[in-house]
């Protein structure tokens, strides 16, 4: 068998164009950011696991990037965009669960008590996220889709969709580009960010990781279909993160990015990896462009991944002084 | 962003040469079939979905096909590969467990008891693997690639690896040179799996999805590395296929193959999609050259699976009319 196939190869000549993707220029892949030691930091990354002759060169196989979402690829402030949706899910499945009413963290959606509702924490976000999540994926993601188009960011009314960063949209397309694939790998429900991360990213659903609720087949008219139970399975986040990569991508990244200590295992696993690797950390500090935020926030707290950061020389990018551009509709068309 | 990005595509080509892998030949791309219904069916059902003037017609990012592994793609007769290698992990790890001399299924094992290790069945099987897959993902990798190595076939005297069909081999060859992606969903574990399939099938390990231990993140001086627990945490098997499909993939296959009731759901899931899908099983009927059972075995037992293909009309590909060799050695070079 070998000796048949050994002078012949598949080719495969993929040509891929979603709308929404910055094109990659050969001159200046990285025009949202400014020139400095960040950029030229990850362009030599790249170029030295790529170019044949180097001797961090590695096959594109082996090629992988792995990207938190919220406040790594668009932003999470003032609250967790999903947050929004559980609480407007909340709302809506709120007369069917009349218990609701004086239970937490409902009780706080309801009223909208934000005080309450921020002390309920991360538990609370996720007892929230398995009550309203639930339902068939089909189901689940004509409501998610539905939602977004209609709702709009606070600060910015526009849809929460937009407030990606133009600068990682083309950091994304210059390593895919060069042959890596791109992965989110975030805390996010995995079924919620499959709905739009392919037209937003250029990221299929199969290249997405996330949290996960237990999910069962059922027979429905004689038909299989798969329900999402309310109950969480699994948190992407921490620990979780390289465990999930692990599991899904069976191999370890070259290349990880994220913005919080919710990162800060996944960075860790990443470096410890033989040959040259990439740790990059998206810290907010534009408070006028964006939002400036780190050791003292709950929501994309970054206190120990950023020490280790330092630590370690990983990139830290400066996002008011690395990037020209926060959003896709500032960008000079 | 969109205007920008609209009139620039980016281009990549792939070329993918590992050795063991069937070239594709454009006039015929499945030498090793017999002309008939079923290699006609397999053949239509691809065209059908790729044409661009199909009215069947799947964009590239959702063709997804599935291959259960052991009885579709290499024989699991007379006992699934991994049992054997569960049985000589056992008996490596028996000095560390005495208690396994009086314990079943380890004192049929250490005793080579075959009535007593066909009475523990299934759970007795998954007792053995939780008992000694376990340790570091690195180690466990080791632990198989030098197994695989040195072990032979009872039948054949030939590596395990060599008892992969032919016919299969150039199937998913053909299916990915049609802009499908081919993806492994088996019973077998994922790690287990991952070891030797990129090099044997030519599919990469964020493609392969098996059954699963529990594992998790530990420091050892200093440094993160994954252990994987003693502990099943998910069986990928019958309802399990389509949950983890779902859960992995994110989309639901155009195409399964498999071979037994374990992949009942998974062909009735597929099938259960709009547009055109392709479910295939494949019958073992070839004493003489590989093995023949269905009904009455424990091991690929193949009952109801038979019943629904034949009242839906699925491909029942007949090992010894449809094939002309089974296995690679026998091929004519």
């Amino acid at each position: 068998m070998s000796r048949v196939a050994a002078h012949r190869c598949l080719l495969l000549v993929v040509a891929f164009c979603p709308l929404s993707i910055p094109p990659v220029d050969a001159a200046d892949p990285l025009p949202s950011w400014n020139e400095g030691e960040n950029k030229q930091r990850i362009v030599e990354f790249v170029k030295s696991v790529t170019a044949r002759t180097s001797r961090w060169y590695v096959p594109a196989s082996r090629r992988v990037a792995t990207f938190d979402n919220d406040g790594t690829l668009w932003s999470e402030q003032p609250m967790y965009v999903q947050l929004r949706f559980a609480m407007y899910r909340t709302h809506r499945l709120a007369a069917q669960h009349p218990e609701w009413k004086t239970l937490q963290p409902f009780k706080a959606v309801l009223e909208n008590d934000k005080a309450a509702l921020m002390k309920a924490g991360g538990p609370g976000l996720m007892t929230l996220v398995a009550a309203t999540h639930g339902g068939t994926v089909e189901e689940f993601q004509a409501q998610v889709a539905g939602w977004l188009k209609a709702a709009r960011h606070p600060r910015f009314n526009r849809p929460y969709t937009d407030l990606v960063f133009q600068p990682m949209l083309e950091l994304m397309a210059y390593m895919r580009a060069n042959g890596f694939k791109t992965y989110i790998v975030s805390g996010g429900d995995i079924e919620f960010m499959r709905t739009w991360m392919e037209k937003i990213y250029g990221i299929p659903p199969e290249q997405v990781v996330g949290s996960r609720l237990k999910t069962r087949l059922e027979i429905r008219k004689g038909k299989p279909v798969l329900l999402r139970l309310p109950e969480l399975e699994f948190i992407n986040n921490s620990e979780g993160k390289p465990v999930s990569i692990r599991k899904f991508i069976g191999q370890r990244p070259l290349a990880a990015f994220g913005n919080s200590d919710g990162d800060l295992q996944m960075l860790q696993w990443t470096t410890a990896g033989n040959g040259k690797r990439l740790a990059v950390i998206v810290h907010h500090t534009d408070q006028k462009r964006e939002w400036s935020y780190d050791r003292q926030t709950s929501i994309g707290h970054l206190d120990k991944a950023l020490d280790e950061a330092i630590k370690r020389k990983w990139v830290v990018v400066d996002m008011k002084e690395d990037w020209k551009v926060i959003y896709p509709f500032a960008s000079p068309q």
